[in-house]
């Protein structure tokens, strides 16, 4: 048995393990920030103190060997009366964490209802409140606010959480048993940093003995990391991880031209990462889907959703060659 | 297997169900009313247009095999924010409509999540709105205003549907194959009733062979049942049943001293159930529970459900010696 951690948040992690959970002899286990404000998620935070349950749900729909139906319950918005707006999964996970008096029992509770294969694993169980600061000395709070702000325009000092944030013992013991470790893909700033800031994070990694593998982004987001390269996003996740890479996955596809048009990818915008790394750790293939994502009316957070993703199965691939 | 039809609503099934579950070689088929309109239930119901979830859900978990956790993940009613009062499992439900577009698929695979054990069958797929007329003229509409409405005041005159309300496929075919029919215990003319009046009814149960068991009310209703005897349960349903009960079960242990103090059931309130049948038909054994109900503080209907109740073993006990 192999035993793979991913790290990230919502819609990267979905992807990444919709694709792993059909490899057989590997054992999952997804490792989920929460700090997620926004949405749904946010929402029922405020008002009932929950976990943000969003990006949970999306690793436990991944992982789900359910039937289709139980996939849609899961993902389903109300669109009307007072419910409007929330997700099913958000609403059970905070019904779970009010039952059980714990997040981290009430996914598990979940994991079992939803015959979940592998783990879903709260990076950590305090309250996590995000934080960045500019070099104006601004400082812009939540994880919602954060996702919105123009770092590349008043500099970017430092992401942070408010109150001290821990690692959970799950997800430390988790990293210190993985064989590999996927960083990513996800949101930069709002899915994937938020995990590798946690407390005791850094020291948890350094005593693993993992490789660490890098699905690089497809795209840069606007205000945060436009124009970014892959190197830039190789470095930037070096100096969090404090460890060096071990493979980093590239795309080497181009978007289809409806997909160019719908989302206004052309040259110079500066939206697609460029391969610019020469080096043996980078492994180039085809990774793109060509699939054109449908929204859903219901989710007032779609324009914080990758338009174009990781085709699972490819992606999926490309790591069952490194890992066999 | 013995096939056994309950019909009835909410508590009233759920303590029946939860008894008959533990017998051996039974197969139970869990027949539920569909004309609630109040609270979290009727809620949903107004604001997202779907079938009644409550009366429903009191029966998955009655049925359900799984852990108590999410016997209480069903039941737990959300006591902050916009989902106040809103129970759990009525959401769940709901959203299953929503995502199948037809309560009872719906209720399928909250069975199938929930490992239900049995089958739980509305009445109707038709939504349901309940009127009572009254000789002065009066007619009150839903079951929620009928069931605070003074009858014994202003004299009954007809318990009827405004709309057609037709007997579904799944209870039709129950009622053929059924061995027994367990008719209440239940609020009268709330959660029994509208089940005895859908139409096609009737006529589903004049060609069944099942033998009918009535287990009688422990207590009356204000304004509705007060002071009314065993005969009179009897006499009333045998004239919504349109035929005669072939085991009538009453209760011969009086409520604990708490029970009649908290409650206030003392002689002459007319509110417990006096036994004057006598007749072969009738089986007295002890089938009161001695439990003091807790309340939840989430629940807006409790005055509603029943603070007296049947104990499901000893009912169940008393229904295996008939069937065995």
């Amino acid at each position: 048995m192999i035993n793979i951690v991913t790290i990230g948040g919502g819609t990267g992690s979905y992807t990444v393990l919709s694709g792993l959970k059909k490899l057989n002899n590997v054992s999952l286990k997804a490792l989920v920030s929460m700090a997620d404000n926004g949405g749904s998620t946010g929402g029922l935070r405020d008002e009932l103190g929950v976990l943000p349950p969003g990006d949970v749900r999306q690793c436990l729909v991944a992982l789900s060997e359910h039937s289709d139906i139980v996939r849609k319950l899961m993902n389903y918005r109300f669109s009307e009366g007072k419910l409007t707006g929330h997700s099913f999964g958000n609403i059970l996970l905070a019904a779970l964490e009010k039952v059980t008096g714990d997040f981290s029992k009430g996914v598990e509770i979940a994991s079992e209802i939803l015959k979940v294969q592998g783990d879903v694993i709260p990076i950590t169980n305090n309250k996590a409140e995000l934080l960045a600061s500019f070099s104006n000395g601004k400082i812009i709070k939540g994880q919602v606010n954060i996702g919105e702000a123009n770092f590349q325009k008043f500099g970017l000092k430092k992401i942070f959480y408010k109150n001290k944030v821990e690692i959970s013992k799950n997800a430390k013991q988790a990293i210190a048993k993985a064989n590999y470790i996927i960083v990513g893909p996800g949101n930069y700033y709002c899915s994937i940093i938020p995990n590798l800031i946690v407390s005791g994070f850094k020291e948890a990694l350094k005593k693993s003995k993992a490789k660490i593998i890098l699905p690089i982004n497809l795209t840069n987001k606007h205000g945060q990391t436009l124009k970014w390269n892959v190197s830039d996003y190789v470095i930037g996740l070096e100096k969090y991880l404090n460890k060096k890479a071990d493979y980093i996955l590239v795309n080497n596809k181009p978007p289809s031209k409806q997909q160019i048009k719908r989302y206004k990818l052309g040259e110079g915008s500066g939206v697609l990462v460029k391969s610019d790394l020469k080096d043996e750790r980078v492994l180039e293939n085809a990774l793109i889907s060509h699939h054109l994502t449908t929204f859903d009316k219901n989710d007032k957070r779609q324009h914080a959703r990758a338009f174009i993703r990781h085709d699972s199965d490819k992606l999926a691939k490309c790591i069952e060659k490194i890992i066999k």
